[in-house]
């Protein structure tokens, strides 16, 4: 065992429940459509409904949260992009010019960034939480990301992020350069998963830049080759934004939220909260498949199968967002389709 | 050449543009995010954008039409439900309880059924538009669904539906008890695809259904061997569902409307028009994969990878309205996301 005695998680409930699946599942049968015609949106209705404990969804005050964060690993020239554009996006995000905006603003959900730990002072901003833990980890290539205590520090600070936000549905984003590193890292020593094969192109890597960041990869698993558990994987390979998002995760699965799941580096945080807590799955709803090479073998870890698979691999949470309509067709279809009965239609021949 | 003079097609421009297509290619990779990072959506951006010839995406008045038929071969025990599930489920949807009506509401679309051939009289209601070719088509079996005059007259009636709405933005669904199998055979007779290929459960066939449906669908191919030419295929083995919705695309494609296509039988009406008129396939945005067997076949014929993936076999074009907000998205993003420029954010990094 190493030292998290000061980790706190939050309880989780599991959401099974036989006799509300059983009834959930009837409801959704004797809609006017052949079973199981609604594919994934029924699966997803029942995921909805266990979560909620309601045959009745509904969803308060939706929240995207964003979590920003620099990377020591980027002195290595493992990103396609130079590390100052962390802190440019936060300011683009608090401008409103970001992806994420764009969608947030056409889905209805309040947008907050937080400083997990930009590289940078960050001038106060209504919609920016300051939780900066330290200004970028270190080089993973040198040394532990961060120390046990910051890892557990960023942890409780992604809780108490989410503890403090209204409603009963929240998606997580991110935003910081070099994070894919990390995020691969992290899959590697999590799941047993070759190297070669979780190491993507990031922002756009070409042949020459991708076996340099697997080179730089390679040799910063091996400096933490003895490390195995979650905590203290996190500490020495994972980054902050990361951290604090599966701090959030926990904690909002804690709470019966809804969580939506982004993209790869979305995923390694969920990655981690199960590994720490394995029920907290029942409260994620993994909302897209990236382009990023690995993600969907971090999926099939996860036993997850995302709702959309739009070739994007962008992060922000823009993954979560643009699947959000689906949820709310599952929670529509499930209030306002006719039964066979109401409807007078006819039912499957009998055989 | 088959006597197909009657037919009027109407002229659908190509979408082509080089000027307009490196400007807006130039607008979506100025965007804040690397370059290709919203993957579909951007090449759903250049796609709608041509078809408005326009940087500045406008959807107007989205209408969502269901075209509703019934099918002579469901005598033969093709469908897992009875035929008069038709002519209830277009009460269903006239009464607002079916699933299109759930996702039409939710986004926005006004809704209208037409009755292309439904086997039984419909009273009159302000959703409702009677086109009725024939109380359903002639069974394949022992004949042509439908003569070349049917055929023509559906095809026409498809045009002038679309013709009528108001508003750039059509998407087209179908409900019509047995209507997997005319679908399957013009994929097999147009694609020349091995019918046991193309054939699937429908709404819910068991195994032993399933042999039942193939070797009644093979002896239906059999009896119309000699027929090739698009027109006389469709006559020899379609629906009028599936022949209106082929003219409808048609229309709205001379029209430059933009066309959401939802599943298997809309992709067999797509798979028709464009056999009729190649470019029309350049106003098709193919919105869901079915799972319906066959599917991605007909997909892989068009060249044409849809939106979503959400392993869904409902038609009424769910499919379709599912996929909307993704449109929405693509037009958000280019209308309001910063650029590089006006946002003060760095490029990627030369090399």
């Amino acid at each position: 065992m190493t030292d998290n005695t000061s980790l706190l998680l939050p309880p989780i409930e599991p959401t099974a429940d036989p006799v509300l699946a059983a009834r959930l599942q009837q409801r959704i049968d004797n809609k006017t459509k052949p079973p199981g015609a609604l594919g994934r949106l029924e699966t997803l209705a029942l995921q909805l409904g266990l979560i909620q404990r309601s045959e009745a969804l509904a969803f308060d005050a939706p929240q995207m949260v964003v979590f920003a964060a620099d990377h020591g690993i980027a002195a290595e020239g493992v990103s396609a992009f130079p590390q100052a554009v962390t802190l440019q996006m936060v300011g683009n995000m608090l401008a409103g010019g970001a992806a994420i905006n764009v969608f947030a603003r056409q889905h209805g959900f309040a947008l907050q960034v937080v400083d997990a730990g930009v590289a940078a002072d960050l001038a106060a901003h209504p919609q920016l939480l300051q939780r900066k833990i330290a200004p970028g980890t270190a080089n993973i290539c040198e040394g532990p990301a961060m120390s046990m205590a910051q890892a557990v520090q960023a942890l409780h600070a992604g809780m108490a992020v989410v503890k403090d936000l209204p409603g009963n549905v929240v998606a997580f984003g991110e935003m910081g350069i070099a994070n894919t590193s990390p995020a691969a890292l992290l899959l590697a020593r999590l799941s047993g998963l070759p190297l070669a094969d979780v190491v993507g192109r990031g922002t756009g890597l070409d042949d020459v830049q991708l076996a340099h960041k697997q080179a730089v990869l390679t040799r910063a698993l091996a400096r933490h080759a003895e490390v195995q558990e979650p905590l203290a994987v996190l500490a020495a390979l994972g980054g902050f934004e990361i951290a604090m998002m599966s701090g959030a995760m926990l904690q909002a699965a804690s709470e019966r939220r809804v969580v939506l799941v982004d993209g790869f580096i979305a995923g390694a945080a969920a990655l981690l909260a199960c590994a720490l807590q394995p029920v907290t799955k029942d409260y994620l709803v993994f909302c897209h498949r990236s382009a990023e090479r690995g993600h969907h073998l971090l999926l099939a870890q996860l036993q997850a199968t995302p709702l959309l698979d739009l070739d994007m691999r962008l992060g922000e949470g823009t993954g979560a967002l643009l699947a959000w309509p689906l949820l709310q067709s599952a929670s529509l279809f499930l209030a306002e389709m006719a039964s066979f009965d109401s409807a007078g239609v006819s039912g499957k021949t009998e055989t």
